[in-house]
């Protein structure tokens, strides 16, 4: 399914990352990986701070032509300050992507690792677009605070949702060269950040654990991203694939009652 | 992917059917096929016409256990009477896959072939309801009648929320033996039955044809139904994948105007 091909992983040293890179490798792809910290299972590695324009703008112009896809995988958890939140989950992928988009190879695919944390993003549409007319040269911090995002615990949930409405958006952007993009939005999973979100959710984590028989691994996340960077999912754009054991399901069959 | 796993396909002389068993079978799986008519690629083959109650019900006695998966891809088009449509794509596939789980083998996945046609799901639940509320001991046609099925041309939509909705309630029916349930959405695909949907939708068909680059084909749906079929999407319960050019996107991005 990757034989021969070469893609560009995001967060590549740990979590959901980190096990894209194998996956991707185990089939026979070539993997660049980028991350703050070294990562094992890649062909190539570059340092970078995704909240740095400065850094994403110098990463586009070293990254190599013609790649195949890009997983935008890196996030940090919702106990970041806020601005880091929206900087690096949100304004630094989107900077590095739509960067990096005229020097991949016709037919790439892009794939976003959102989250169930996005799924309200109908309710929160309006401060969503407010979201997504931010980049490197707004106020961030301003923005966090007008927004009052700190306090709330809201970026990690506005971040999710901003970029997955970013990837309905950008549905046909780039169709004329056949690059895609879509989302894939795990529920709970076990990696080094899980117990961010205990923290930031508290009793509705519990409560969301209680219905999972258990939180998501980082095996059962990446092969979804490995289907989506894949030719075999050539005509799935813009779509949003839950990887949640169930939780999406749920919270549908809750708010409308069957 | 597939391979050393045995995998019950409905509709498989035929489009999207005839291809899943083909990718299946070129991944190393072995291919119980289901349809009115023969089908090439398949292992073994049952002529079963899923609308007649008794057929179904043998069918089921007859099939063996410890399969690892139905792909309940058989689907009469719009252009069907409605009662055959809704006896066909929800009542028989229903009665088809209740009665066979317990025959499955623990791990098992069930895929149901929706459709972008079932997206209305939310506007039309009180008729999705009732139409849940049928099985093959109810009076379908009459049903129809009461529900002006027939001249609204609305059974193959129905037809196809409810059978979202019912993938969406049955998350976690079976997850104490590890067997889930999903659905896969195309939008318009390059089968037998795409002029039926020409001749239902009329001008929204066109519509929607001019926004799509291309129509779909059965070589784009087959991957994503073996996707689902297979144990890399183990953690992946009651979700609907969108396989359809950026259609369902599409969709909401009009609706929601972003």
């Amino acid at each position: 399914m990757h034989n021969g091909k070469t893609y560009i992983v995001t967060g590549a040293a740990s979590g959901i990352g980190a096990e894209t890179c194998r996956v991707l490798r185990a089939d026979g792809a070539r993997v660049i990986g980028i991350d703050r910290h070294e990562a094992e299972d890649v062909d190539e590695m570059y340092l970078v701070d995704l909240s740095d324009k400065d850094a994403v703008v110098k990463l586009v112009a070293d990254l190599p032509n013609d790649t195949d896809g890009l997983a935008n995988i890196a996030g940090v958890p919702p106990t970041a300050p806020a601005d880091v939140v929206l900087r690096v989950n949100l304004v630094g992928l989107r900077a590095l992507t739509e960067g990096l988009v005229d020097k991949l190879a016709d037919g790439a695919s892009i794939v976003n690792l959102a989250s169930l944390a996005g799924n309200g993003w109908q309710t929160g549409l309006p401060q969503v677009k407010r979201a997504l007319a931010l980049d490197f040269d707004s106020d961030i911090s301003e923005f966090c605070e007008v927004e009052d995002l700190d306090s709330s615990g809201r970026s990690y949930f506005l971040g999710k949702e901003a970029l997955l409405v970013w990837t309905f958006q950008n549905r046909w952007t780039w169709r004329d060269r056949g690059i895609r993009i879509n989302a894939v939005s795990p529920g709970p999973v076990d990696t080094p950040i899980l117990g961010d979100f205990a923290a930031t959710l508290g009793k509705r984590f519990e409560e969301n654990m209680q219905k999972l028989e258990r939180a998501g691994t980082a095996e059962d996340i990446a092969p979804a991203v490995g289907f989506l960077l894949s030719d075999q999912s050539k005509w799935i754009r813009g779509t949003n694939l839950a990887v949640d054991g169930g939780m999406s399901a749920h919270f549908l069959s809750a708010q409308h009652g069957f």
